[in-house]
């Protein structure tokens, strides 16, 4: 006797296979789908069918865009600074420097970042790309912005010796205490880092 | 300037929408099925639109079932105590209840629990369908099995009442101490009954 119906272990297990989506959460969500009568699960359906079809990443960066287009609007924007460029991960990063306000330049996607232990090489990244654009010259700053993990250190040191003969200025974001964090919950080693970076006031 | 092409934000909206689910989960998915390869999103897709075509409510006891059969399995079973009735909240509390091993009589699905804050009241529930059920007789016992919550109770209070004239056993599961559990985590409320409930042993 089968206690669930084929159609809705379907779902729970499309939904476990999501990051961070365990069994019970994916029962939780099949079954609140199942009992809503809004469009929640069509509007999802839809989104998911359209995704791919609707998005493809833009051919200088490799940040994901409209598309389409020919370029991301980054790229194509006019008001941005030429001569910097800065390396991330993933198109989460762009959006979340671009909030910051901080940031001028133009970016570079990697989509990942070396890990030897997932066997991921450069040649799984947008590494070849990166190098093609800044051996053709007119950035004076590269900031490697990959996450600061083991693997996103590796990263920038393989970055910086692939490039090392170019006259460019290398540069990481700083390490230390997050803003408005409190000393007390900091980790060791961002304690070490917030220490050894300390700056004169 | 977009930062997010609008077919993904279209489904980090479109996650964002389903219970327990941020608008930061939302995007860490939505750029996970955009960096993944598998067909995960395509699968996800395909069991949402299946969801509701193929999925059917018992017209007797109101589980879910496969669409197109009659009943569902338990209540087209010959194996079970046709003389007890579970009343429970969800389809989930069906299963649930089923993988303890210790029930085997027929169950009603509410669909809810009455809460008048919310605005559910007994016509939004399965209750008429219930009082039916019981009122054509045969069954000796209720378990009144909704949530040990406020709502649960008062649902749990409500049916006994409509049916208090009829001659059959009213219960409700037992509340005290989790098995497995450790008293010094237990809530007041928990110990609470597990004190006044306490068994010779």
């Amino acid at each position: 006797m089968a206690l669930i119906p084929e159609s809705v272990q379907a779902l729970i297990d499309a939904f476990s296979r999501l990051p961070g989506i365990g069994p019970r959460t994916a029962s939780r969500l099949t079954f609140f789908l199942l009992k809503n009568e809004s469009d929640a699960g069509e509007a999802l359906a839809e989104a998911l069918t359209k995704l791919k079809s609707e998005t493809a990443f833009c051919p200088e960066c490799f940040n994901i865009m409209s598309a389409g287009k020919e370029r991301c609007d980054i790229c194509d924007s006019n008001g941005r600074d030429n001569d910097v460029i800065c390396v991330v991960e993933s198109p989460m990063d762009v959006i979340v420097l671009e909030q910051s306000g901080g940031y001028f330049g133009k970016y570079h996607v990697l989509h990942g970042a070396l890990s030897p232990i997932e066997g991921i090489n450069p040649e799984d990244l947008r590494m070849k790309e990166l190098f093609e654009r800044v051996e053709k010259g007119g950035f004076t700053e590269i900031i490697v912005a990959t996450n600061p993990s083991m693997e996103g250190d590796a990263t920038a040191l393989y970055i910086r010796r692939k490039l090392d003969r170019l006259p460019i200025q290398f540069s990481r974001l700083a390490r230390g205490l997050p803003v408005g964090g409190e000393l007390e919950y900091a980790d060791p080693n961002t304690l070490l880092r917030a220490l050894s970076g300390r700056q004169k006031f």
